[in-house]
């Protein structure tokens, strides 16, 4: 399963029909039963914008109560566990920091999990670089105002020899330097990863989108001519970090999303089961547009219990 | 053939194997008849790094001796024809600034071609500017030194609602911000055109090469989910320019380069005839393997006199 965080995208195809639970009342009561752990993606799901979803505190404060174990997880790699954690309560969401994977934390699990001991290279906001220091890494400093004008001072920009690993994600304070500096690590020190924490292409704000994590990787993984290992939903490595930290039964997990093409394929891709609540960004007709195919569908999370 | 001009190659097959002049002296004179204009690409073809490929003035003296025109064709958007000019004189080659057509150029004849009026953002060096406002187009001037950081100052970038056009090209001083607002023009501006001046993934330079133009028009591409308008070989709105702008019979105009898929396919894509040198990147083995079939092969350039 892991060949497909190199870049491309392998679609396991889930081809059963999914499972109406809004049409199924009598089937929810079994299909809770089946099921241990509850991982949910969150905009779109126990909230949209700035609003909670209507009953979805209540929801897993019962899946809670029937002890069920539940996880919360983000590709936004501008945050850290902790900034997340006060915006999930700031809904009025029982939560945890154990119960928070985002992409920020799950590549500085990736790394602790292949026992990476070398320097690091990172393209990325302080959510990200906090993470990385929390697991003991210590991500090199690179001037963020730092920018070289003109080709020769480019060519000039010397990278410390010795980094294992190049790191992207979001970065607002993005320069042409530490695009250089990046690319020449990947191009010239043999053997140096290039991990993405996440490849959403374009990040979701107030009034429309910015670049997102995705596009810098994108211009990353073109001028070098290779293909990241990438983290965030849908690849699988997130949910292979999460399933082994956690000791879980990928067979009697479920992955709640409202978005096929991220949070569903994440399942499917993992193993796991899947639902798709329809408070967010696809609806029924994206299913058949997408050919994306969720276990189950319900209308809000909320009419679980 | 306007198509293509949008993101995706379209690979105007040439299925007719290739002369191989080298092997055939007697073929030359009648080649060399049926052609009125040469076109060249410069490094690989008429020098190699620092030095000039011996014989390639001679045989451009001879050209133009035997009356034919010539032209020199660069995807670099970084220098003015002024500079490149002065860098084809620098090998004893003889030049003037009219037969000289860069993307930078190519990009500032294109909009005049479109009575193009609006304003212009622009992604690129000094090199683009000056070709944009030579051709009368003031692009706007956003501080190079402007570098926002988080989230909620980039979503705060105010952007002019009357850009008609944003172009981009290699640009040493890219910074998130310019990203931003060139993503902001392109999703927010109705009928705001998106232009590249090339698509070079990676730039060359002594030791290696830099993330190219088509790095960072690729990342613009994945943030607004927009294909660009591509002005540089191998797409064809450069070799239109040219033809239209010079009056040239491209059933009587030859593309001469050392590459493959960007001056070969450039010429056969425009519908002109191709020679493929030998001096540079491609050799007899990249024909079979990337199945670009150029109508004419060469040694060198030295050899066609």
């Amino acid at each position: 399963m892991k060949d497909h965080c190199r870049g491309k995208m392998i679609m396991t195809t889930n081809t059963t029909p999914s499972i109406d639970l809004n049409q199924h009342d009598d089937q929810r009561h079994a299909f809770l039963d089946s099921i241990d752990t509850l991982i949910f993606d969150c905009d779109g799901v126990l909230w949209l914008d700035h609003h909670v979803i209507p009953g979805a505190c209540e929801a897993l404060a019962k899946f809670r109560s029937m002890g069920k174990k539940i996880k919360f997880v983000t590709n936004n790699s501008t945050m850290t566990r902790h900034q997340f954690l006060v915006k999930i309560q700031s809904f009025g969401i029982e939560c945890s920091i154990d119960e928070i994977y985002g992409s920020a934390y799950g590549t500085a699990l990736y790394l602790k999990s292949i026992q990476f001991n070398k320097k690091i290279f990172m393209i990325g906001e302080a959510g990200l670089e906090n993470e990385l220091r929390d697991a003991g890494y210590s991500p090199i400093k690179f001037n963020t105002d730092h920018t070289v004008s003109g080709i020769s001072n480019a060519q000039n920009i010397e990278i410390e020899r010795d980094i294992g690993a190049v790191i992207v994600g979001m970065d607002t304070s993005l320069t042409y330097s530490k695009c250089v500096y990046a690319h020449k690590a990947i191009t010239q020190i043999p053997g140096c990863m290039f991990i993405a924490t996440n490849t959403d292409h374009s990040y979701p704000v107030r009034d429309g989108t910015l670049p997102g994590a995705g596009s810098i990787v994108t211009m990353i993984q073109s001028s070098t001519s290779k293909a990241p290992i990438i983290v965030g939903k849908p690849e699988t490595l997130l949910m292979d970090v999460i399933i082994k930290n956690e000791g879980l039964d990928r067979s009697r997990t479920l992955m709640v999303g409202d978005r096929l093409n991220t949070d569903i394929l994440f399942g499917i891709n993992s193993g796991t089961k899947t639902l798709l609540v329809l408070t967010g960004i696809s609806n029924k007709q994206s299913i058949i547009e997408e050919n994306i195919i969720p276990h189950f569908i319900l209308n809000t999370i909320a009419d679980l219990i």
